[in-house]
């Protein structure tokens, strides 16, 4: 079950993202890419460690380089985990954090909502005044 | 008041991204941006439309360029509506949708959601397997 959120009032106060600095808006750009937020996916999906290339199977139309990319930006944000095996050759395994898989629950509620709107945004691209 | 979200459970059945295309991904990350979003909450906090210059003032550290190509994005999205008053010079405000509104009260809610956990996000960052 996705909880659907009610609309808020549209206030404004702070916490701005102006006020606050760029944190938590640098984390919502990164987890709301395409690319990492497909790679969140396919590990969510997993419900466990995955190789790299096993990641690079399941994530359809990426690249080894934005795969590599995606990867770190998600480590570097602590919502995946990095684990080296020292094996000839070395094993890597990459695993979403319970922090990660909560931010992408977030997420993808929000994606839901505009996914269940979007003939309301197709409506409004072609004729914004009658939205 | 916010609502927050309880986390659904972790079912990636459809509708996923890559099963129905990129429209709802595309509209994702158009609006969590950094400045299409920063222009939205300007045009929330007006409250009625806006001209151009006013916004101009309003988005701090914006350019010129980066506000033309933001507020081209969010019309085109159908989130904000563009008003020409043919005068000399001419007048263009330029206002937030309803629907933009709402778009905008969720992704608000979404990055609240992730500034009250920004001490979880940067000890993350330090030690992922600690989360």
């Amino acid at each position: 079950m996705v909880t659907e959120l009610t609309s808020p009032p549209l206030e404004f106060h702070k916490p701005s993202i102006e006020d606050e600095g760029l944190p938590a808006h640098e984390l919502l750009e990164a987890v709301t890419a395409k690319w990492p937020l497909s790679v969140m996916r396919v590990l969510a999906q997993a419900q466990g460690p995955l190789r790299f290339s096993r990641v690079l199977e399941r994530v359809e139309g990426i690249s080894q380089k934005v795969l590599t990319q995606a990867l770190r930006a998600l480590e570097r944000h602590g919502l995946i985990t990095r684990t080296l095996y020292p094996q000839v050759p070395p094993r890597v395994e990459y695993e979403l954090t319970p922090l990660g898989a909560d931010l992408l629950a977030q997420v993808l509620s929000l994606w839901r909502w505009i996914q269940g709107r979007l003939p309301e945004f197709a409506a409004a691209a072609r004729d914004p005044s009658r939205v």
